[in-house]
């Protein structure tokens, strides 16, 4: 269709396991051999904060390169995605098909999020359960307060196997996009605010605590704290005061 | 057995949904009316933050208050997994016989972390699928990294309709409990220092961000964001040099 693609993987968690669950290239051998596509595996270190701040950067590195579609893919591990909602257009939730009962617990926070949710898989001995999950997961929708006036989220089946449906979930992407174009610079102007504090979260922890007084009172108080001798909510406090204190 | 129980659950999402996933006291009809039983639902507002710093004070004052089982129950979205991990003794995972095809993406951060995996409802037409439930989940940890040396993770059924396990998941949690008695002392200490960093980390946040002449420079930025005319980037380092400019 002669879009130029880019693929961004974000994976927190290869920082504290130390392997990526997304595996890398290997994964997409087609797509890396295309020179209109771009994939950009995960930092490999760095806490969720650090990994959000350069996916966002490298989003719009990616839009001035001209690529027009790209994808943040996570692993869904819980905290990304709740980061990424917060950098895309649209939101795609796809899920194996196991069944909707599991949304009252794990999954429920994410698909109340999600824009379309691709049950994929659907296939051979799994197209009788990919059918009955997406019959469940928009059951479960129907509770569900939508994110925009215009759109109700969307429920379809996919097969990578034998490409059914891939056509239809490129057409519902069209769609969103068209029922929620009116949204569409707000939205990202959101988005942008939500990303200026995400960054001057961490940059003040980062900073503050940095800084050589409240460091040595700090590292006082934590000992005390290890030991049992100070309670957590004293010490932190404690710290809070004295941070005040270097308040001009 | 003569124990003092207290319930406390954790449910960040009824800040977002205004509706608790956790349901109530009607989950837990008998236990309500028991003297030895302390049920105390999720807070209604405030964020993940302050969820958890009450959580936490919680937990001291119901073991002060002589309640020697203190069950911290979350509802599995995500986030409030990764706070509560850092609050107890032993981080219990209970999971629907949905089958462990699912732990490559959803559930493995957290799979990680847990100590016992329980999968539930082990009773009727579901008893085939939990039990190749838990020989997958079994498989899939044998390749995770142990939390503790003299622990390895058990999984196991169980039913509260039949009450099938119940015994065995109680005498599992005992043996945790031996296994790891070396560490308990430590693993409280660094739990402490974790919520003392947690608190600090919320309260600059709001601290900070409220002294009126950093606020005043912020709200200008922030319009600019939202237009457009200031990347978010540059934005919020500029808030932070103005931070940084306000330590004396």
């Amino acid at each position: 269709m002669g879009h130029k693609l880019a693929v961004l993987a974000v994976d927190p968690s290869s920082a504290t396991t130390g392997g990526s669950l997304l595996g890398d290239k290997t994964r997409m051998p087609e797509l890396t051999k295309d020179p209109n596509a771009y994939i950009r595996p995960s930092p490999a270190r760095g806490h969720l904060g650090g990994v959000t701040r350069s996916t966002n950067e490298s989003i719009i590195l990616c839009e001035h390169a001209g690529y027009n579609i790209i994808i943040v893919e996570t692993v869904g591990v819980g905290q990304s995605e709740y980061a990424v909602t917060n950098m895309v257009d649209v939101f795609i939730l796809l899920l194996p098909p196991g069944g909707g009962d599991e949304l009252q617990g794990i999954k429920r926070g994410i698909v109340e999020r999600a824009d379309i949710i691709v049950v994929t898989k659907a296939d051979g001995d799994l197209e009788a359960a990919a059918h009955r999950a997406q019959y469940e997961y928009m059951a479960s929708l129907k509770y569900m307060r939508p994110k925009y006036p215009g759109w109700k989220p969307k429920v379809m089946q996919v097969s990578a196997k034998t490409k059914t449906g891939i056509d239809k979930f490129w057409n519902t992407i069209e769609d969103f996009r068209k029922a929620t174009e009116e949204q569409f610079l707000s939205r990202r102007a959101n988005q942008r605010v939500i990303w200026v504090w995400t960054h001057v979260h961490d940059g003040l922890r980062e900073m503050i605590l940095e800084d050589p007084r409240i460091k040595h009172q700090t590292d006082k108080l934590i000992e005390q704290v290890r030991l049992g001798t100070v309670n957590p909510g004293t010490a932190s406090d404690k710290i809070l005061d004295s941070v005040l204190s270097y308040m001009k």
